[in-house]
């Protein structure tokens, strides 16, 4: 998997289609991804249509790669098809519930990160957008999904016409503990924040947003308290529209 | 990624270690994943003395691959460190929500995806251990997790020691969705589960169960409606204590 190490999100695809028996292919291999009880509480919408594009754009903020990448894969937690599956038999299902929603978001997560990784080794570019968990009820109805169906990942998947450098990482030691969690101190931060405040580009975002820190990019812009506030209350709604709490 | 295609989850290790170099390359290298804003919002917590692992057993049932494994890695949804950052950078952060709960957790499970694909293939085995949002608690504590991590994957990693067949899946049909969600129809299910429920060890295990389906060994005895409803209660105590819900 030497793919891993030049690996970027990629957001800029050339003309060249995904032929289904590749995809198809991905798609079916990803699948050997360990799932709870070997039940596969996922399903995966393809839409490769510009129609469907079009309806899944605004859920993502209209950004650009929904409508110009080839294939845009939504990942769903699945506990309605185990449970269609269960009524079928004589059995009782109970998977309407958060735990259950967990699970099933686990295994599609799962899932989807091996697409990732094999999708990326065949050369394909891929952009995951965290967008979907933020306007899940435009996107459940976009894809028409029923109710214990919740989407929690989405992929743009298509040929790279980019190649931008790759992104920084924080050093291992920041997020690998020994045995047990040992919390952060001011000097251990400045530690394992240095070479991300020091890039060029990350010091020309804080200029150019007028901000002293590059900590208030995220705070202040990105990714703020009100918003996550906000979003917060309509992903429970989601939940709670899709079954899985009460 | 060849290794995809002979994966099986491997709950027995021979007595060879895991070389500290090996494990910190791997961890390392998983890194690379796609993570939100490049924030990095996971920590992963590496169990290898007898007393770590013999206090996440219980946690665990005490299913014995805790004990037996090398290397037991408890992978978390980590918003503390970002939010330490930000304070020491006079950023206000905002992430005592359930959406960055989410968020984080995404984040940690594409991680754990990623270090699975790696791990397996450089030749180790896996076995992912579902129980880790059973009983969050018990975790946090072991591992002294503080507000805002949460515990969402756990590996036991070694050598293996046996060679399982590999597990049955379902069509693609059954998970993959053109355009819209297809909902599943009674004959759908029976074309979908037909094999699974005709393998002689599942046909075996409803026989000593004393059952009528296969379903039924999910519904009735694995997954059980009242224990997931009460699971799902102590999920969401954890996330409270963890400070993701007020």
């Amino acid at each position: 998997m030497e793919s891993i190490h030049t690996r970027r999100t990629i957001r800029q695809y050339c003309g060249r289609n995904i032929e289904p028996d590749m995809l198809e292919k991905l798609l079916s291999e990803a699948a050997r991804t360990q799932t709870m009880g070997n039940l596969q509480l996922y399903s995966v919408v393809v839409t490769r249509s510009e129609e469907g594009k079009a309806a899944l754009a605004p859920a993502h903020f209209n950004q650009p790669m929904v409508k110009s990448a080839p294939v845009v894969l939504t990942i769903c937690a699945d506990f309605r098809r185990t449970s269609t599956w269960a009524t079928c038999r004589q059995a009782m299902p109970g998977y309407d519930n958060v735990l259950s929603f967990m699970n099933a978001a686990t295994d599609a997560l799962l899932y989807t990160q091996t697409f990732c990784n094999l999708a990326e080794e065949a050369g394909l570019g891929i952009c995951f957008l965290g967008t979907t968990i933020y306007q899940p009820l435009a996107i459940i109805e976009a894809l028409q999904l029923p109710q214990l169906v919740f989407p929690v990942a989405t992929l743009t998947v298509g040929w790279p016409a980019e190649e931008p450098p790759l992104s920084d990482r924080l050093p291992l030691a920041s997020f690998v503990h020994d045995e047990t969690y040992h919390d952060p101190t001011p000097e251990d931060i400045d530690l394992y924040y240095k070479e991300k405040e020091s890039l060029e580009v990350n010091r020309e975002f804080v200029r150019i947003n007028g901000k002293e820190t590059l900590a208030q990019i995220f705070t202040d812009i990105r990714y703020t308290k009100s918003d996550n506030e906000a979003l917060s209350l309509t992903f429970m709604e989601a939940l709670k529209k899709q079954g899985f709490i009460h």
